[in-house]
């Protein structure tokens, strides 16, 4: 787990100064804050905006997502450390259109304190703000308990409906409903097999033998739901599959959208041989797959490892998801 | 380098497998040969074909970037083993829309060697083949002897080129004079960090010191130009630029575009610190960027590292390299 760095505490700033020296076309910051990133085109008028935000190391979470048809601004945090109120209020003016602005997070204390305060600090200046906290990682809280689950990789797919959503024009209310309706259609979980070196701490951020995994764990390293001797890929998949399909649940005749997503160093031919046991797995229980994305959508910098969310799919999210994206981590067209 | 596998000698057959399940829209194999893979519309009448092929374990090279605006079929060999000259034959024939067909691969002996038998099956049933050998490594043979080059990740500006004439109709000749010119207008260089795992051989492809680099290595792990401790991430890019700029040359007054390249596990926040680093490099040298592209296009499973390639441009690469393009792995919409 060697690294190409400056000085770590460097770490954050300088990434973001290469994302902006490489796409200037389509992102920028706010005055010399590389942590408070918006589309180059912000702000869109008559255009109800979407803010994220969290922590740096997660690439192409969280910035990566903004962009044509996805998200118009971002609040950078540190490596795994919630951004801060203010920037959280600041991306808010700079982007907001004068239809309102729909904050998608992920749900972790934090960053739900911060923009909380950030959505008060709007009111006060008369901006309509919503929220909405994604939470679709089975393995970090039982059925019953939804609201104290993890935001993981699944938020892509409420970023790409409601960014959907929204540029096609639809109110605030209207993209906080589809939001809503796709964080409730989604779930997802992760099998982790290495720790990473956040750079300003130096030293792995838990240890795991040479032999074991860790299924359930968070893109922070959070405990999973158990740790055993490494499987095979069918066997990972399997397990995981398992997990999420009774959670939602998922059933025969559903159609679903799959998003294998790679936590850092996974090959993506790993991620391919995950992806086959999966089609045969849904392929068995009756369950039809209209969208496949394999690839990282969520990391946490080198970590080994991989997750899995399905999308319940309905007429709506269906033509949502397909329509065109575009930012600089993300292209897709008319599907 | 834990990996999720099932039997190490299926790691290719399933990672195609999950590949051709997850974009069957898009993808397709001959008969049930997953190591012949074409466009799914394939043959496409009245169109140049091009073909590529080479080892497995570089994803998204090589069968990535079979797709609209750049290649229409793969020869899929095993683990870092040239495909058989049989398969690139069988994906001739597939491909072969009545107008000839360029082959377009790495400078690698086997690659080189079964690419020529092909060809000369190929001639036997009257199609017409033209080939182009990628080779704009810099740091795998001095300049003056560019023919002993290994190609790397620059040949994804070859494919982007050639791959965007032949879908606005140019003939072989001219698809061919289009990847040469793109061919010679690249060069790349890349820094290793760490060794790779293949699957049947199970033990890392070679060792390196946990304070040690190796610049200027192959994407199979041949030996670079020198190994020494690791640096910062701003002279790693230093010393690989001054080596790139020199050797075409680039100069003041130059256009190029960049390519930042993970060779597997290297975070893409990494990626962008370097990029932050060639950019500026590039500025004080008055050279001017069109358009960036970092990310994985060309990787040695989870090998830790990265290349960087810099394509020269004149009106017409940069028409080109700007036209649409779509496959599984990658995707553009006209710049």
């Amino acid at each position: 787990m060697k690294k190409f760095l400056n000085k770590p505490e460097d770490f954050v700033d300088e990434t973001v100064r290469g994302i902006l020296a490489a796409h200037p076309d389509q992102l920028a910051c706010i005055g010399d804050d590389v942590r408070c990133i918006v589309r180059a085109d912000a702000p869109r008028r008559g255009k109800v905006a979407l803010a994220t935000g969290g922590g740096s190391g997660h690439l192409p979470l969280f910035l990566g997502y903004v962009g044509t048809g996805l998200l118009d601004g971002c609040a950078v945090g540190g490596v795994f450390q919630s951004p801060s109120a203010d920037r959280m209020f600041e991306v808010t003016k700079a982007i907001h259109g004068g239809r309102g602005v729909l904050y998608v997070f992920g749900n972790y204390g934090g960053d739900v304190m911060n923009f909380e305060m950030a959505a008060e600090m709007a009111d006060m200046e008369d901006i309509r703000v919503e929220s909405y906290a994604a939470a679709e990682d089975v393995a970090s809280a039982p059925k019953g308990e939804e609201e104290k689950r993890r935001g993981v990789a699944g938020i892509f797919y409420v970023y790409k409906c409601a960014g959907a959503a929204a540029e096609d024009g639809a109110d605030l209310d209207e993209v906080k409903r589809i939001a809503e309706k796709a964080g409730a259609s989604v779930r997802s979980m992760g099998v982790a097999l290495s720790p990473v070196i956040v750079p300003e701490v130096g030293r792995p951020s838990f240890t795991i033998g040479d032999d074991e995994m860790e299924i359930g764990m968070g893109i922070h390293g959070e405990p999973g739901i158990r740790r055993g001797k490494l499987l095979t890929a069918d066997e990972v998949v399997t397990e995981m599959i398992g997990r999420i399909i009774p959670d939602l649940p998922f059933g025969r005749g559903d159609e679903v959208s799959v998003l294998v997503n790679g936590l850092g160093s996974t090959p993506k031919e790993e991620l391919y041989i995950a992806y086959r046991k999966v089609a045969e797995i849904l392929a068995g229980e009756g369950i039809s797959v209209f969208k496949v994305y394999v690839g990282e959508f969520a990391t946490s910098l080198e970590m080994a490892g991989f997750s899995i969310s399905l999308l319940k799919l309905d007429g709506e999210l269906k033509t949502l998801l397909a329509k065109p994206a575009r930012t600089p981590f993300f292209e897709q067209a008319q599907l």
